[in-house]
């Protein structure tokens, strides 16, 4: 096929470059169907590649002789990026919707733990006008001696705080073996950020008919938890809600620093809705109604946090979660923030 | 004198430390005059220390045979911290104010240039309700092949413009050595987050009657931050104003990352006014009116932001400048949020 | 039953806790089988908990009203710890040796590509006296759009190479559901950086008869590498190499920043083997012969290293690999440098 | 003058930018006697820009409309690059000499406390045929609560440990007010890693006819370091010795991380000499010798390490001091390694 349009890639050759080591590029570069446009000099030639991005993606340029640095013009998705589609995606679960006016607030238990908890929860979140329930059924914990979840008894809980509540359920899921009951039960599966460069995972997801919450791992750099929604997206389903949850720094007054830049950034390069978990980033409850705001004032899409009817009982992450009694107040001050905004909570 | 209270310090002594190696650090309790409770136990010692806080951290105990970790229980800083004195601080100065309800918007140049851009500046800053005017006279530059700023000249251009504006004028000491020059024409001296360690400034402006605005080391964390504050106050200048202006990370989409949870950890912590660098954090234009609106909705004290009349033509930090034109669409997005958070442009 | 012994954690109560968070606290440890030693203070009480470590890690300790601070003064992890076992551990596999005196040299390609590639190394790296052969069959990938290995298409080549040269194979499992073909062929299993914290293969290869070689995640402490060995371990596989891959800094002159200090801290930590990755955390092919001796000085019971034939071919990772013919005077270089040591290749 | 060579940046415009934009920077670059090789595209226009570095870097080209990013190509250093100089500089003071396969062993006590503990000291380090003699005299302290050297009379004692051992003195200089007391007395001039960037006191010493020690900032990147040694050779002082002493990252296990690729990185693009300061990376002083040994092994000119008569009483990083009576066999060890990288102290 013709090649036109602009360079996918600067190669950068080094200084002591031979004619033949240029040639070589330029040779490797046809053959892969891609045009080369060569801007000679006496330091540093630098070649431009013109042609199709998988191909030249399956070309080792960093591995030729001669090569110094490859500058990737273009970016490294597609699917995901606001060039594809300059309409922001709405997602909608059970006639809530997440993007564009509609505000996600999303709440619920870190863990189901026992019927109650999970009942008085689901029934104080969705009273205060919430637009969907999480809770955890699977549970990645740091220690081997923690408690890790209920499993499938705590998704049978979650539906029916759904049949009672009417709000659609949010779970994680964290091992492709588990797939086919979280998907029998829920409706958005989660994703958790040690999870987010899972590759197995993320295949298993896009090829599913129900939405998925990406969570960015605490190492990733944005551009890697686009890539990682590219996974998902490319298999065919197109509908991810990504997830701001902080990231690992040197800092250690908060258990991680939530990346409150990552959300207009995100919002620039992607069409997808873009959430932020207050609650993780934070680790400290009297944190997570300030950084629930700057959420929603950086532009964010939704929010996602955690409540307990007894957070000093709770036996995971007690001291992120906002008690039940207080979830009203909360819920009202995001609320009224979210209008400022221009949003509804969907 | 007869010392009460809680323990400073809690000592772990190593599973194998000797009795001979407890009764040391007993001794050396001691003889500085501290008292310790020792809770004796098969594998780990630990022996909590009571007494003066500057006497204790005079002793090296962490150097002594059997220690294993020294935890400090109280805070490192006290003249600083929220626990000394619960009311807010607020910082007056040529009746503007910044701090409790008075939230402070500074705006200007990142550098001043020449006289019409400073005061064409001056002019639209001013008339959109700011509360100070910024401007940089002697620039730190990463590469000695880039302008460092006209030095006094611009200290005469910036009074110039608060001349006819009125409004107060911060600008950055970088040398000990400008001291005097600085603190005869700038109302609110800066220390740039490149300095927030360099202890010979910090005794400097420590002993000067101007208000301090202390911007956040890039690899600091927030107790080294009011550390540093705790040097300034510590030399009799108690009028500070912390500055959270983004760290150092692994992500590169931003310049650094703004540390927007710093905002509460820092009011929780201290009395003094915390405003944010959006500017900076991100080094581009688009993101500065988010992450300004996020920090607002976090609970900060105020806002520093650069503007320029033709920031495609600044010398310095062009790609982060609001121009002056959007400046007061810009400051009237703050005000209404502002109100919303209960606060006034001070 | 009768507890004795020294803290697990001193848990300081806040400021403002009153008798009664205090006495809660006291009983909730009671309730546990533990002990507490309270040590009153007029600012800040501390609460040393002496019990169980299971039964304590159970209690949602930091949601109790009142309480500021948890301390954890024993190690989260025991089985793989130092204390437990202080003779190191060493990992046998078919008459090779990593541990102890035995320093292990792991080398081959980055990912199988074809028959000849990886028949045409392993011949080299034998012939170099290396103690085992790595390669990929399975490959995680950043971007979907890139190669991401033969599956057992591989697994079979490497079999073949291992009748041929007698080395051992190290190869990554990802996904659950290759358990059985990857324990049929490999002798050594590969948790790859992305998965150390991926709990559901963790549990699977504990419950494995294959030595498992577990690389440290880009951000993960050195402490949650012990934990996620203590979770292998936990499961009755004893036999686990940790390895130290880079960590996620800011710095990008590397594509991760070496974390050498992690070895003489591992090495104290804990008696499993510790080898050292530098192919990784280089992503340069010159910077890997000046990390692999710093490894080895550091106390490393091992490296492992990407070759091939052809680097400037590679499918991935090209940049990083060492030429085939370049093999034989690195390796020579690390036996020097080994024996200085007091190690021989196992 | 006439330009050739290579391009020095690639300006990429963004996929909007207008025929007219693209012109606007092309007029922009002929103004700064920059040739403009315009490669257009469908997508994306790149621009090479040929020129004079410092007329390019005055260009505020980022802040151009239509500009999306701006690739260097070159260095932003030059004076201190290997290009520029091939051969290894040689640090001459003395008589003792660090760079090329003179491997420089610089030791004393972090502070100078009292004079017994200094001259002490400095005979053991001279005795084990150490090649300077470190010593500090004012210290900068992140508390104002500890002790911050003992200034000017630190200064005469050093002297009388030259006096009697012969061992040139290496001390930090904090002040730019210091400068004349701190360059009559010390024979090489320590820049601290928190003054990395004082620019004011880079170019205070690169008028200086003493040599510099330059230590790494923890926040600071290779490239930011390489541009504070152009600082001071920029101002004429070409004796210039970079020293790695550990970045700030998440991990916690030491102090900083020590990043010991920036060893071989360094080497490979600056012909100044690079030592390692591994004490105040790891804070404990049994990673020393593992990590001075890695250092070494990277290839590093030198080391510089603290050591104390009774470290147990030192009033200044108490842990990472080796014991005088320690030092002979760790110099043994350091010597030992050298040799084997073709070294001998010098």
């Amino acid at each position: 096929m013709a090649v036109t349009g602009s360079p996918e890639l600067l190669i950068v050759m080094s200084a002591h470059a031979t004619p033949e080591e240029v040639e070589h590029v330029v040779d490797r570069l046809a053959e892969a169907g891609a045009d080369a446009h060569v801007t000679p000099g006496r330091e540093a030639t630098v070649i431009g590649a013109i042609g199709e991005r998988d191909a030249l993606a399956a070309l080792p340029l960093e591995g030729y002789p001669g090569v110094e640095q490859v500058l990737p013009i273009l970016k490294p998705y597609k699917l995901v990026s606001r060039e594809l589609s300059p309409d922001p995606t709405v997602i909608e679960v059970r006639g809530r919707r997440i993007g564009d006016d509609a505000f996600g607030l999303v709440a619920g238990p870190c863990t189901v733990e026992y019927r109650e908890q999970t009942l008085e929860t689901a029934r104080a979140v969705a009273q205060a006008g919430s637009t969907m329930l999480r809770g955890g059924a699977f549970k990645p914990r740091t220690s081997p001696y923690t408690f890790s979840g209920l499993g499938e008894e705590a998704l049978t809980i979650l539906v029916e705080a759904r049949e009672e509540t009417g709000l659609p359920i949010v779970t994680e899921l964290m091992d492709p073996r588990h797939v086919e009951a979280v998907l029998e039960h829920a409706d958005v599966i989660q994703i958790g950020a040690r999870n987010m460069q899972n590759f197995t995972l993320l295949s298993e997801v896009g090829r599913a008919d129900k939405p998925v919450l990406l969570k960015r791992g605490p190492a990733a750099s944005i551009e890697e938890l686009l890539m990682a929604a590219e996974y998902v997206v490319k298999e065919g389903n197109a509908r991810v809600i990504l997830c701001e949850r902080g990231i690992t720094t040197f800092e250690r007054a908060t258990r991680y620093t939530l990346d409150i830049s990552a959300i207009p950034v995100l919002k620039q390069e992607t069409h997808l809705p873009v959430i932020v978990d207050p609650s993780h980033a934070a680790g400290r409850r009297e944190l997570v109604l300030p950084l629930a705001r700057a959420a929603v004032a950086a532009g964010a899409d939704g929010i996602i946090v955690e409540v307990h009817p007894r957070p000093e009982e709770a036996l995971c992450d007690g001291p992120q979660q906002i008690p039940v009694a207080d979830f009203p107040d909360f819920a009202d001050e995001i609320r009224t923030l979210a209008h400022l905004m221009g949003r509804q909570i969907g």
